[in-house]
This record gives C-alpha cells, structure tokens and sequence, in this order.
C-alpha cells in the first residue's frame, strides 16, 4: 500500500460518504486548503492527523503510517494539464508570469515568492454579476544574495 | 515590426532609462498588474494608452498600432518554466493543482475560475520573520451548463 | 471504483447490449452532444440523470455517487491525437486556428470564446455530392477587461 | 522570400493600414474564413487573387508567385496552443473529442469528417446574457471502405 | 473486455496456433492488408466477418460486438516508433515528406492523397540481388476548394 | 552558404521562375521522385548533376560544391508532421504500422524493408469518382541474420 | 502471454538461478551478443533455439512459440535512456554522431551502416591502467542509389 | 564569433576546398576520430593544433582561441536524430542497448563503459558480399564503489 | 518478482516499521547515501549485504538475488522532477550547470566529473538563521585525451 | 541589447583575451561560482559590480543596465542536457535523487533544501589515484508548514 492507494481511497470514500472538504479540515483544525492538499497526497501528516484521516475515511489501519510519511508531490498527471480547471491557472502563469516576475522583482530585487512557506486562503466573493473565485496567496520572499 | 519587436524594444528602454512599472500604471491610469502584462506583450492597448506607450519609452510611430493589435498570447519561452521565480507558480498548481479544483467545485459545483474575466493584485505584507509577497486573485466563476 | 473504471463499464455495456448514445440522450432529455459527453466521462450528472445512467448500462450501485462527482477531464490519451476522426478536428486548429483569433477579434475585440459556457449540435447534412457533417458550436464571447 | 515572410508583411500592413479581414473577402470575392487563413498562410491564391492581396497590401511584385505556391501548412508554434483563444478550441478536443468520435460513427458508421472537403462560418449571434461566438462547421463524410 | 484485450487474444491465439493472415484474409474474402488491420484492431469488422474472427481465434462470444465497434485508431505506442521494419517507414516520411507534398501538388494543385479513401497492396518482388518488398498504395486526391 | 541556405534558394527560384520538378528530372535524366527530394536537400548530387541545378535554378557557383555535399537528412520541422499532406502519411504509419510489420514478416521472416537501397514512382491514376494518388513503393527485403 | 511476459520470465529466472549469456550462448551455438539481445525480447528465435531457451529458464510450454513470433523491437523505456551505463553509448552518438556521418561518406559516399546485416563482439581488453570494454561492430556499407 | 560559427565555416570550408577529414588527421597527428569530431564542435584543440586547423580551412584570426575552448558539447538538433546514418546507430541503442548492459555487467559486475576514457577506429572492411563498415570501440571500464 | 517490486516493499516495510535509513546503513556498514540509494533500486548489494537487506525488511528470500542483479538505473518517473525538494536540484543544475562547466574547465582542462567514482556525505548544518542542508560531493576528474 | 546578447560578448571576450573567472571573481570580491554564474547571465549585478565587468569584459556602456537588471534563468538550451559534464549533474539527481529526498526527510522532515538562499565552493581535491572535484553545497532547509 503506497500513498496513492492511499488517495485513491480518500477519494473513493469522500465520493461514496459525500464527505466535504471543509468539515475534515474542521476535524484537523487546519485551514480547508492544507487539509484538502494532505488529503489528496501532497503533504504528510502527524499521527494524530493521519489518525483523524483515517477514521474520516474509514481506512485501514496500514494507511495511517502512509499518511505520515514524506509523499512525492505533483499532483497531475500531464506536464500541461488538460483539465479546464487546472488549466486556467497554468494560463495565468503563461499569459502573467513575466509580469509576475517584474512587478516581484520591483519590488523586492532578485529572488523568489516561496512555495514552500506559502499559504493561500480561496473564498466565494459575491458579486452581481455573478459570483468569484477569490484566492489569497501569500508567500515568504526569499532574496537571492552574493557569497 | 511585430509585437515581440515592440515588447523588445520596452524591455531595452525600461532597463537603459530606470523606468519603473508602478510609473507607466499611473500614467496610463490602470493597475499596475494590468499594465505590466500589457507592456510585455499580453494584451492590447487602446489608442490613448499606446500613445502613453510609445511616449514613455520613446517608441518609433510604427509600433503604435501595433501595441493596438491584439497579441498572440503566451509569455514564456518553454511549457515548464525554467526560471526560479516563475517555476514556483508552476510548483503551486503542480501541487495545489487538484486542491483547486476540489475546493472550487465543493464551493461552486462543475466549472471554472475564469483566466478572462480576471483581476489580480500583488502586494508586499510586512512580516517579521521577513516580507512575504502577497497575491490576491479574483476570477468570474463560470458554471458547466446542461443543454 | 474511479470515473475511468466508470467509463469503461459503460462503453462495454453500450458495445454489449448495442444501446445508441441518441437513445440514451432522449432518456436523460438533454442534447445528445451533453449527455455523451457526460457518459464518457467529462460532465457531472444530478443525481437523477446519475440513475438513469446507471439503470440503462446496468452499472453498480457504487457507480451512482462517482457519476455526480465532477471528473477530471480532458478524454484523449497523447497530446496529438492519432485516431484519424478526433486528429482532423486537431488539424482544424492546426490550419484554422490564427483565422479563428484575427475573425473574433476583428467582431469582438480582445476576448475568447467560452469552452464552459458552450453548446454544439451534430447534425447529418444531406448532400447529393455525399452527405456531410454538419457541426454548430456555440459560445459566449468572454472579454479582456482592463483593471 | 518565402510564404512566412510575406504573411509577416500581410500582418504587419493589415496593423498599419487597419484594413478589415472582411473587407478583403469582399475584394476577393468568397467568404472571410477562406481569406483570412490564405492571408494567413494556410491557402493558396490563384493568379489573380494573388494580384488582389499584394495590391491590398501593397507587397512587392516577388510575392504573388509566392502566395500561389502551396504552403507548408500548420499554424501554430507549439503542439497545444499557449494563446487563450486557440487554447479553448484545443480543450474543445480534448474535452469533446471522444464525443464527435461516438457521435459521428453513430450516425454514419466508421469514417472521418473531412478537414479538406470543409468549409465554416463564423458569425456572432446576439443574446441578452452576452453575444455569442457561433461556429457552423460542414466537412464531408468520408467512409473507410474495406478492399 | 474492451478492444485491446480482444486485440492482444488474436495476436497470442495466432501465435499460438500458427494461423497466418493471408488465410484469415482467403476466410472474410478481402485484402490481407485491411484483414490484418482489422485484426489488430484499427478498423471494425461487419456481423459476419467478426463471427469468422471470432471463430478463426477461438474468441469468446463477447469479443463480437467489440470486434463490430469502431476502434479508436493508432497502432503504435510511441509518436517515433521504436521498431527497426516500422521506423523506415517513419524515414520515408521524414526523407521523402517533401517530395510527396511538392510532386502531388505539381500534378494535382493543392489537397491531399486520401488516408480513408485508400487501399494497398503489399508483395514480394522478386529480384536477383535479393527479393524487394513492393507497396502499392492508392489514395483518392481530394482538393481544397475555396468557398 | 549550407545545404539549407540552397534548398531555400532552389524553392525560392521554382516558385519565382514556375519551374516544374518534372523538367528537371528531364534535364538531370533520373525518376522526379530522386530528383525532386535531392533539390529539396535530400540526395547528394554529382557534379554534372549539380551544375545542371545550378544552371536551373540560377544558383551562385558557391552552391555547386554544397550541392555534391552529403546532406544532414530530415526534411520536416516536427516529429509530427502539421501539413496535412504529409499527416496522411503519417497516419497510414500510425494506423497501418502493425500491419505492414505482421505481412511483412510473414512473407519474409525477420528483417526490413530498405529505406536506402529504395525508389519509389507517383502517378496520377484516373477514376471515375474522382483521380486517385498512386505510389509505388519498392525496397529490398533485408533479413535480419544470427551470428 | 506475449513476449515482455516471456522476457521477464527470462531474466527473472536467470537471477534465481545465477545463469550467465555466456553459458546460454554456448548451448545455441551462437555468439552471446545475439543470443542476450534475443532472449531479451529483440530477436526471433528458431523453433530449436526457443526449445533450448525454455529448457534453459524453465520456461512453459506456451513460451514457446511466443519466442519464435517476430518482437516489436525497442528495449528501453524512454527515448533518452536515463541507466548510466545505456546513457553513455547515447551519449557516443550525441558527441561522435557527426563525426560517424563525415568519416563513412568520407570513405563510401552517400549510405548508411546497416543495423540489420549487421554483428559485434564485446570484450574484455586487458589495460594495466584498468580494463577496458572493447567492442567491434561490423554492419554493411548500404548505398544510396540513384533512380 | 562563437564555436557553432567556426564549426559552420570549417564544414563550409571542407566542401568549397574539397578537403578531406583523414588528410586533416595527418597534419594534426592524430586519428581521423578525434580530429573530425574536434572539427566539428566537440573537443578542444591545442594552440598548435588550432593554428594547423585554421591555417587547413583559411579560419580568420580570431577562430584560433574559439578552437581552443572547450565547446558545449552534443552534435546533433533533435534528441531521436533524423537523418538516416546517425539514427542506425540509434537504433542499434535501442535494439542492443540492454545487451550491452547484461554482457558488460556479466563480464565485469556494476559500473560503465566510458565515454571519456575512450577512442574508436573506423575502417572499411572488404567483403565480397558486400564491403562493412568496422568500428571499434575502446572504453575504459569505471566500476562503481561502494563508500 | 523484478526489482521494482522489491524497492516497494522496501519503502512500504520503512514506513510501516518506522526503520530509518541511517540505521540501515550502520547494519550495513557503509554510508547512508550509499546504502539509501542501494534499497531504493539504484545499486547492486553483495550477498551478504542483501541478507541483511531481506532481514531488516522481512523480504521474501526470492527478493535476495534480485537485490544482487544490477539494476536499471533512474530513480524518478518524469525528466523534469515534480517533486520540489528533487526540483531543486534540478534547477540548480539549469541556474549553475554552465557555470560547473566553466570551472571545472578552468580548473581541469576538458573533462568531466565522474558519476561513477563518487561519493557524497549530506549533514545538517546547524545555523542561528536556520539549519542548513550541507552536501559535499567528489568525484574523480576524468580528462578527454587525444588520440 | 539584452542580457544574452551581453553573456555572448563576455564569453567571446573572456575566449579571446584568455581572463580567468577566477581573476573576474577577484575584482569583484565575491566567490568565483557566483561571480561565474552572474556573467553567464543567472544574477544580478550591482551597479559597482556591472561597471567592474564591463571594464573587465570591454562591454560597451549599454551593457552596464542590461547586467543590473534581473536575468530569465536557465543556463541550458535542452531539458535534459547533452553536454556530457553537465549531463552527469543531471544524472546524479536521476540516480540520486529519491535519496536525496529520503535522507533530507529523515533528518530535517517535510521541506526542501533551498536553491536560492545557496551557496557552493568548488575545489581541486588531491587524489593519489587522479585528483578529484570536490563540492561543498549548502542550502537552507525550508521546512513545509501546517496552516
């Protein structure tokens, strides 16, 4: 049993139970954003975590270690993703991502937003003309230097 | 002349003369997020704006029309980035990718964040431990239909 | 049980019992470009439409849920398409695709044509040459807007 | 000079002098969606058709015999289209493709819609929650015969 | 059971029981080009003629309706074939791609040769410096026309 | 001044001059087929033969010598060819690949049909519904030996 | 069964029971060159070989013939090999693939070095500064002809 | 004036001239192997040896300390090559490939073959069926250690 | 039972028993990096240490002469790592690969690193600002020599 | 001007006038591996720094701007590189990689060692059996938060 076995059975449960994402990261206490991601095998768990996982998801007792342990990340199946979804945001970053490179580097010189100390918030932002998709991302900046 | 002369041209003047993106916002009157893409080639500028262009990096008349006409869009010259800054975007939805979606379709059923009707807005967040940079996205939500 | 084990069962099914997707779609009492489409895995049915699905294909009860869940899409297996009927569509865009962007903008300005709020209708033309394939697509124009 | 040379003097004039795809198509005598991918280098003109184009665009005399040669066909710079326009007709595929397979041998058995023997129509179609892009595409059926 | 499957059996019974393809060929009455296709799983085969498959093979009864289903096309698990025999056809193209564009379109003017509107012929010619394999292949031109 | 930089030219003259591949096949006194893919950079000329295509062409003299120069062979710019000429015969290989493989071996044993010791001869075969493109294609069978 | 399954029988047995090529060679009578390309999947073997190789691994009977039929030829699973040992002779070819080309034109004109008529030999070659791997490779000079 | 320029000049050079690689070799003093490949862009020359090659094909001054820095290494444009000659020996990659890792590990356990530590002969061998091409290859064998 | 198979049972083994890899290696009595790399399929054990191996992970002894086969190399499924602690590696060698190839140069003369006669020790680094990851490598310098 | 076209005029003047990196990372008072990485084009300068190498280099002054501005980066032409010293970095994290990843989670957890708060030396390492390259990395470890 890998990490994917893992996954696909969160996903299979969550399906069969009509489970939702946001009352699992209720259970865990966490954001909705990080809990979906561990759930979906991009994070690890602690064992308490893994613990309240898998009783969510009523998975066999092998799984909780699985959880806890350190996945191989990237969660698509394509270099480009052919889901419409998950491709609107890699043309954000085809059609902005110099520009998210000079307005980044203006304001703080060489070096990067961190997608390891990161953390995004995504809400429903009402709007008369129909509601919005609306994701905070905030990420450490990380400085290039000299040695 | 084509729209990669014209966006080579920008980049050669904003470099030789210090011009900042933040400046040709305010000129044109748009954000900053907005303006930076267009004047890399994004998006199309209205005769005004292309006139504010051209002035400010001291443009030949020919390239006025051409900052008008729409551009063939795509702003990197490989599918997975190889720059560090713009590969973290890359990393995010190779990560986050299925988080999205997930959280997108528990919220709002089958459908989309627009990359069309789309705004963005970067910020630096003071922090202690080290400023973070702050990106808040705002995409229409666009529903799958029946028919 | 994933949607992929889904598809599968209901491509089978339709072989086996020599079911006809018009047949399915006058079932469901949507256009039979939706409900294929949905069959094979690229739309969500409403929990009604999922019973249906599942009673004409004979499919498991664990079937139902994954039906209403939203897919993962994109239904090809290489990026290029090799079966001869889907690749003339590829080379359609191959050979037609600049046309389509300088035809839309020159009517509408800097936008796209939605792929999400869409419809299409199949029709056989009769034509005393042959008959032909008569295919009309629908989208909404989605606008750039400044911000 | 070769057939991409001069579509880039077609592009480059049509910018400066702001002429109209359809106006060109008037001069030409047949549809817009026929004109406008020959301008773009898809087709080839004939003799006097050529004549037109290089007087409407005022391209030297080297390049009629140009536009009459066959072209190499194929218009776009990478395999999945990186501009949102095009992009959305690629996900099109990748999202229905299988749904014109099923559908097409369903109506008239194994077989292909021709690429070649095919003609289109793009129109806008005006709708109070937002005009519409509508696409009328008519390809011959052509039959897989055994021998 | 899907088409593969069915596919993967006649390859291991043909194997396994000796029988050639130019027999099966003698038994459905067509060419040994198309039989031979159609066994490996790119064209669908008539009531009849899948019954005689079936019975050549020793399929089970439910590979008969598979075998009456229009296949998704492409024989080849890599877009470069990898097999010695197969790649210098592959070479043809690559060597000779031009020339088959540039000498069709001097005799015909611009369209294509059929890919479904085709049949071949394959045989040993024999030759004192070694037998040659001889391909004849008969594709219907078909024009682009202009609208 | 390389190999491409002549083919260029010769394409560039063709066209500017309506010179016709049959005719210098006539003048350099071999199949069209040879000599067409030689022009188009394939073959290497001898030196009568190359001064009889300089001497077409109007090439410069420094061309003579490129033009007995064994070429770097390839005549397409993607693995996937765009043009839908040469796609077709692509996809006769992708559709028609296992099967030329099974007749082949079949007939011969192990072993390939030659790309090199080669010819191959295009006509125009006339039909009452419409001309067809006839290529035969002759290569030796080259066994694959123990040792 | 087909020939990977036999393939990974083979090899799994020559682990479990410490087998070498060489010895296997030595009861085919053949040179170990052949004789492992073979048994890993590349080669056909003759009904009497396949025997010997079934013995040999303790193969069942169904092995057989599957070692006779022809393979589809290719032993590595990516296009670039990525094991240190394949990637170096990739590598050969990559720094010395022109050179190959300059030196056999140089000597024999315009042909190729079959990979078809073609045998190696690898061997140890005593080196007081350490070993070497030395390997002959002889494959018949193939000209190309004019026609 | 970079590597790739000289390597173009030196080969233009060659042909103008009608200089041959092996006549090269001996006013180098060095095999025609390693002489060639350095010709074209792969190794470094020595002053002297630079000076030799620039005086052979007339290089301007400037070409000498070009010839002398170690190039980026890799001859070939694409990554599978396409031209006939070089693919065989691609070919014989993917055919032998795992041959040549089972008989080098049989004869000397864990590690590679080296494409540093390495030379190679070319020679033509008469044979009456026929006269081969016969490379050897001499790699110095580099074990893996433990640590 | 091939090697794969038993890397998984290795990696589940570690996780279900909450073994850690520094203590594998002290069992073994060579380098964690080393010892690492081995149990995940990377390098061949002796007989006595794949006992130990089969001992630590309570792998069937079936598994233990395939942890003595050389394995076929490549520990990661994509040419481009998704995971982002391997991604970072990977974008060191595109940030700083011409810039190891210029030093190391300027250092050696031409030549490379060796892969193969290399070790390497990884140490936390203890740092007020954070720990640090310290990895030192060496390898072998192997000069190219003339021939 | 842009900054390629700036590291194509350093790497031609550094060739022809025989500068050392090492002497280059002297004047500027930094380490020779980011000295050495910013002049092939990976860092920014500051202005001081810029005006050093421009000196250095005989850049002219329209170099200066183009040095301090932040680079696009990524040093290789290829994903997977083919120049051989480059390519066995990139097969150490093929081979290495997992191990890596393994080793660096037993230690530190979940996280990555930075690429950008990084730093490396590079060293002669004496070595009776042939000198060695020695390389120290040290990378800050990020640690993934919970959220």
């Amino acid at each position: 049993m890998n990490r994917n076995d893992v996954t696909e059975m969160i996903v299979a449960a969550k399906i069969a139970k009509g489970i939702k994402w946001a009352d699992v990261a209720v259970k865990i206490g966490l954001a909705k954003e990080w809990v979906t991601s561990a759930c979906l095998g991009q994070m690890a768990f602690t064992a308490e975590q893994a613990a309240i996982v898998a009783d969510t998801f009523a998975l066999p007792p092998e799984a909780i270690p699985v959880l806890q342990a350190v996945p191989y990340k990237g969660s698509l199946p394509t270099a480009v993703p052919t889901d419409p979804l998950i491709y609107r945001f890699y043309e954000l970053i085809s059609v902005y991502g110099t520009t998210f490179k000079e307005l980044i580097h203006e304001e703080f010189g060489d070096g990067i937003m961190s997608a390891i100390d990161f953390k995004m918030d995504l809400q429903r932002e009402p709007h008369p003309a129909g509601d919005r998709v609306s994701i905070t991302m905030s990420g450490k900046f990380l400085p290039y230097k000299t040695y």
